[in-house]
């Protein structure tokens, strides 16, 4: 029987994972394969932890290289994370001819591009379904299993960490910093969550399904991010008396060939499916023209849903291998020659529904001044709310507004802000009406 | 560019989805695999009547061969749908060494090996991503993205009509045989809905999961299947005072190499993701070792959700005629050599919870007769309700059972059925607590 050799480079969470599976499903694999999957070396900077898996010492290294110069290694699963030096590894990589399996978001979603030509040049294949939504296999699903479809727009729930606090905050009260305090001693939460919570690595997630879903090939940088650190029990609880769920979302829509794209705290209804998306479960939504509305949900993250998708790819890959075919499924879903320069609407141009909760001083003629200047900036109320509860000489107005444009919404607050009545910044969480 | 030509025998309500998706997505698909898919013939018995759609006449014809004997036709797509003649057909195409795309369920289910057997001696690719809930990816998600999954359980709301039925019982009210009546009037259920609500369509699409996620070879044949048309609105209105969904479930496990499969309508808990499918969607429950609970949701029958997944099969064989291989996924996911008879569970062996629904006339001692005889059949009680509220001299008697083996169940109800105060026959409904 045929046999495909592997090298690991970066042996950590996701990297035992994967020789887990390798290993525990070894016939499986080979049974569905009709080949079987040999780790020849596994290179870490750390070789001496104990990974809680027997390990034969000869198997690990320091050195990249020795992977990378190994002409008998015919796929390299690259785990380090971040963008260099990965980068540099995995472009040596298929600069040597070698297939590769990645699962690092971040160097998919800004140098994706640099990948694809170096690939195209050395004939190789790169698998990144560990990219996005771990053990969900979207990045297939929207290549291939939706290929016949014009994807009308994709939205996700894509960070565990974020969707684990938003839940914690909507099902049991308290505030966000203490959840997240309690989310890092569960090991929900890294030691420094920044790119969780800040909605960047949503960001990334998102660039990599836009590129799939419209065959362009945008980066992360160019997608509107916001975190969720603001969001308050207040907005939580005022959002679930109106009916919705407050989900950290990453939204895109293709419309008359210009793409939306942006990362934000979200309104989404309770009536929705994904407003049931829970804890550290992720969940892509996503609408075709022929197949219309589908979701696919499971877990986002963690050791053995990560390694599920990179095993997938070794997999997939691997039967590229025994058959010496190579970019039967383009990287990044259409020829290379037909992928599309896009531009990404600005945010200031979207128009979408608003809830705005201000926080003024009680007294009479308030709502009047702040209907006042939404109005002059063609921003119409759908309903409005006022608290009586009042924290430390402050109520709040809670207000819903009907379609509105970004850049309408924001001069209106900056007025509305300056107002000697108003006492904090206003909130501004935006609404998806699914 | 390489063109593929295709020849589609059947042209209903999916066929005329098909071509309406090679029309206006043909740029799109041509940009995604690099090379033109052309409709060289499209076979029905009618070839006269208005589908909505723009046709050259040239390309119609009544004659099966024609499709059969053109030799520069690659790949047949077969959507006839039944037994006969669609089987006689398909293996026509296959024996002329033409690829096959077919969304046939019931041949899929009764006679797969067979299909497999013909297409491994002439070497062509046979997709069937058609055949089981529509738009969602489903078989190549089971085949490809969890591939490195020993696959735990299946789980499935696989019909539409059926689903649609008891979501309505459930979310307006009403008796089975009205909403049926509605269900049809309103194009949702067919003239003849028997193989929906019986659960036999239900029992092909789960045959075909099952071999897809376990490497086997059963037929639907094997598949315990009840339908739901017993279903009472006092069912489901108690269902619901439980925290319970009824839903038609396909319901496949594997257990130490046995394989537990069963359609019937079932209590499942209303804080699970798949209680809230609702009308006509379709979703799939699947537990793997590695990725962990997954679900892929959307719909499952209509004109263009069925025809998304028909040309996602032409797109995917599509691309291995372009590289001239086959077989590079193998067709029941296992390679051919590695599938494995298994032994279906019988019914009467499995072991699961029960809701029971006892018709008694009101006089004391009725509940200590039912649970001694439930007792005697190692039947232990979680719960019972007996509902003050009496029709024509008859009350209910509601009860949840704890795990209990099927036969003994089925020992204690005749019994229990024969008592002088039992009016009716007791409603069983088995419960999935998920």
């Amino acid at each position: 029987m045929r046999k495909i050799n592997i090298g690991l480079i970066g042996f950590g969470t996701v990297g035992t994972g994967v020789l887990k599976i390798l290993r525990s499903n070894s016939k499986m694999i080979r049974e569905r394969l009709g080949a079987s999957i040999v780790v020849k070396k596994i290179a870490d900077l750390d070789i001496k932890s104990d990974r809680g898996i027997k390990i034969n010492k000869g198997l690990l290294t320091t050195s990249v290289e020795e992977i990378i110069n190994d002409p008998s290694i015919d796929l390299v699963v690259e785990l380090i994370g971040g963008f260099e030096p990965a980068k540099t590894i995995l472009l040596s990589a298929v600069n040597k001819g070698k297939h590769v399996v990645t699962a690092n978001k971040a160097l998919l979603a800004g140098y994706g591009i640099e990948l694809l030509k170096a690939a195209h040049k050395r004939k190789v294949d790169i698998g990144f379904e560990g990219s996005v939504a771990g053990g969900i296999p979207i990045i297939s699903a929207i290549k291939e299993g939706l290929s016949a479809n014009q994807i009308r727009f994709v939205l996700g729930i894509l960070n565990g960490t974020a969707n684990y606090i938003l839940s914690k905050m909507t099902n049991e009260g308290g505030k966000f910093k203490d959840i997240l305090k309690e989310a890092k001693q569960q090991g929900y939460a890294e030691k420094d969550p920044t790119l969780d919570i800040d909605g960047l690595d949503t960001a990334h997630k998102l660039a990599i399904l836009i590129n799939m879903a419209y065959g362009t090939t945008i980066t992360f940088k160019e997608i509107y991010t916001e975190g969720i650190s603001h969001i308050e029990p207040l907005d939580i609880e005022f959002a679930r008396e109106l009916g919705y769920r407050i989900k950290l979302l990453a939204i895109s829509r293709q419309i008359n060939g210009q793409v939306e794209a942006r990362v934000h705290p979200t309104l989404i209804p309770v009536t929705h499916l994904l407003s049931k998306v829970e804890g550290t479960y992720n969940a892509i939504f996503i609408d075709g023209d022929a197949a219309g509305p589908s979701m696919f949900y499971g877990k986002g993250a963690g050791m053995m849903p990560a390694a599920s998708a990179v095993v997938s790819d070794i997999i997939d890959i691997s039967r590229n291998i025994v058959r010496e075919i190579n970019h039967r499924v383009p990287m990044f879903s259409y020829q290379r020659e037909f992928l599309k320069k896009v531009k990404i609407k600005n945010i200031k141009d979207v128009v979408t529904r608003y809830y705005l909760r201000f926080s003024v001083v009680d007294c009479t003629g308030v709502l009047s001044k702040i209907s006042g200047i939404l109005g002059r900036h063609n921003i119409s109320i759908h309903s409005v709310i006022q608290k009586s509860r009042r924290v430390k000489g402050v109520v709040s107005i809670f207000l819903l507004t009907h379609e509105a444009r970004d850049a309408d919404v924001r001069k209106a607050l900056n007025e509305i802000d300056r107002l000697s009545v108003v006492q904090d910044k206003t909130m501004l969480i935006r609404i998806e009406d699914l």
